[in-house]
């Protein structure tokens, strides 16, 4: 596929069929459940352009082609199965879809979902004789999980300059490839990797299906939801100093212990997070240092993740988060730092947008949700929207992620309802 | 060095010396103070067989060899050098000496000192003129820390027989070396590492002058001590259940966080070692899984070292902080186990060995530690005996441990005093 003047690569030529039956979610996703499973975590594990998700992206493009899509990989290695309308350019489409690639040990429907969705919904329209008075287009992006080169929604954000290339391009995954390397690897000039301004252009709405990775569609007993903003979110790295020393000779009366002031510190950030009504503050990753059975630890770095609806109440908390910590590390005789890694706003999906998503689909409830996508990093450029289909689980970015038949089906039919009020 | 029948290996003629005029042990701790630097962690990094490590053997037998002592390697790796007495074979040897291997980021004492020492009481001895009437070695240890291959005093275990042959020979290391290949790269015969009998039986008494690793002598303002007991130990593995999910989507009240129930423990076992006099409780390991900064852990494993002087109050202190762990675990709406990976009962030095030390150290205050030693392993079969020389910084397993130089010369004099008694 490289191409080296950066333009799009043509799959297929479009060979438009009418009438088509509709196909189920269900079997789509029947097709692909052998793909990627994981026999050491369960469920699957589909990192951006190993064999499974190649698999899963040569399965898509065999769909599209089937529905006569016409379909292309960009520059950044996004595929676009375009439905277009003959005689008009691409401007202003209407663009649905998701992405293949998965957390490892993460569930079948987070991404997969959308896609398979976006190609019934596509069939549906396509039965009902639909006529678009403007380009439609199926899109996969690439690396949404950024489970292989640490950056999350990275096509979507090389595609709008979200990031910048030259960073990306020196990405490394857990073996020490350059994302360089592999996506040159893949067909892709990385010199052309970025914003791709006629691509972008083009989108006239974005309207992204997902599982829900809470629990608010099973609280409303509700199949699908419309989505009205992204939490804004952050990390930031805490480190503890103390004072390392022998496990078996250091009375406890004389430990200056990071250790302890971390836990401490752990159960506080919980403490905080709970007071705050919507307020989520998580520690999943900490490190001591050395890190020996029988050594007190000198140092503990572990890392914090907190996301709020109001951005405000965000920085609130982190801010009580580290005022807390630095009290804690001072009773234990330590020291502690704390700097941000990342922060990203709450994005707030377009109220027009989101507006006639409600006409379309009046039963839905709206929800907010405190997942990334790559609608989110797409809505300071374009028009978003997002669909969420419930989870009876609750669960995300794990094996036990589930959605009902039945509700996959009500997913694709709601998308194309959406979709076709967008298209008249 | 190999040697297929297992017996030991002679690195020299001996042509004994007397009247030697005294090293001193800053001097021979300045001859190797540039051996295994780490310009990371600070300190030293010796590890076994590590070029460091070889330097320093091979700087010992230098030493032993100018000293007319008859160097020895035996079948485990262990370095002997013995003063022999003239038409009289090795039986009720006195041995003294320690380990030159050090943790990552290590002080330059901890081994060190007690194999200068004991070459410098032989110059003492020596200077004094005494004739011995029981042959007399120093002996240098290998893998006393355990941090290449995981085992503390794999040395003195494999000689006394503690540890199995088979399991010591697939021991590895960090690269994936099993103890058996390093073991023969350096001259040994795998086949042959285990029990010593022979060896064992000629040993009448060990005495290991070491650096105090605690602060008691700092206490007492005493620069020596002679050791009473070696706290007994154990390890113990906890691994806490909950339910991995999404750190974006999951309410607070929704979750069952291992690493909040872990945190908790682990300040409980603080707590608890807190209340009971002597008790030392630590967790310096900790690994939460999956460990991504934005997943709620499914699991957290965390290991727990626990140490006093009565091993009942050990087992009732692991009892108690499992029955907190699992109240804790509980509330949490996670569960937890707890395994023993680990248990060495008190070790108490031989009471008439340590009366006879008194006797020749009549100032030295009695003390325990908290730290496992070859003389806690060879104590079940031989008498053994300890002498502990002043920390002033308190602080061990670490760049800071530290000795003043007229506490070195006074401790190498207390050992040639305290082996003169055991020589008359």
């Amino acid at each position: 596929m490289t191409n080296p003047t950066g333009s799009l690569t043509n799959h297929t030529s479009p060979t438009h069929r009418t009438g088509t039956t509709a196909a189920t979610v269900t079997g789509l996703m029947s097709d692909i459940a052998h793909l990627g499973t994981d026999p050491i975590r369960g469920g699957y594990t589909r990192p951006v352009y190993s064999t499974a998700e190649l698999d899963l992206r040569s399965w898509f493009i065999d769909q599209a082609t089937q529905r006569g899509l016409a379909v292309e990989t960009d520059r950044n290695g996004a595929i676009w199965a375009w439905w277009d309308t003959p005689g008009k350019d691409r401007a202003n489409a209407l663009v649905t879809g998701s992405h293949l690639d998965s957390v490892p040990g993460g569930g079948p429907f987070d991404g997969p979902l959308g896609v398979a969705s976006a190609l019934v919904a596509v069939d549906i329209l396509k039965a009902r004789g639909t006529n678009p008075t403007r380009p439609l287009a199926v899109v996969v992006f690439p690396e949404e999980e950024g489970s292989r080169f640490g950056v999350a929604c990275l096509g979507s954000r090389l595609m709008t300059g979200a990031i910048d290339p030259d960073k990306a391009r020196n990405l490394r995954d857990p073996d020490g490839n350059t994302f360089a390397d592999i996506a040159k690897a893949n067909g892709l000039d990385p010199r052309y990797v970025g914003r791709d301004e006629e691509l972008l252009g083009n989108i006239g709405a974005f309207v992204e299906l997902h599982v829900e990775q809470g629990r608010g569609l099973i609280d409303l007993n509700q199949p699908i939801a419309i989505a009205s903003s992204i939490l804004g979110h952050g990390r930031w790295k805490l480190s503890i100093n103390g004072q390392g020393n022998h496990a078996g000779t250091t009375l406890m009366a004389d430990r200056h212990d990071p250790m302890v002031a971390a836990s401490r510190t752990v159960v506080a950030i919980r403490d905080t997070a709970r007071k705050q009504p919507q307020a989520r503050a998580t520690v999943g990753r900490l490190q001591p240092v050395p890190g020996g059975t029988n050594v007190i630890a000198s140092r503990v770095d572990f890392w914090l993740d907190v996301r709020h609806p109001d951005d405000a109440i965000t920085a609130a908390v982190v801010e009580a988060i580290h005022a807390q910590a630095q009290l804690i590390a001072a009773e234990e005789g330590c020291t502690v730092t704390l700097s941000e890694e990342s922060l990203s706003p709450t994005v707030h999906f377009d109220p027009g947008l989101q507006k006639q998503l409600q006409l379309a689909l009046p039963e839905a409830p709206i929800l907010d949700t405190g997942a990334g996508h790559d609608a989110g990093v797409l809505s300071p450029y374009v028009q978003t929207a997002m669909v969420f289909v419930r989870n009876p689980s609750g669960i995300s970015h794990s094996p036990e992620e589930h959605v009902v038949d039945e509700d996959a089906e009500i997913g694709a039919q709601a998308l194309a309802d959406a979709l076709a009020s967008l298209l008249d």
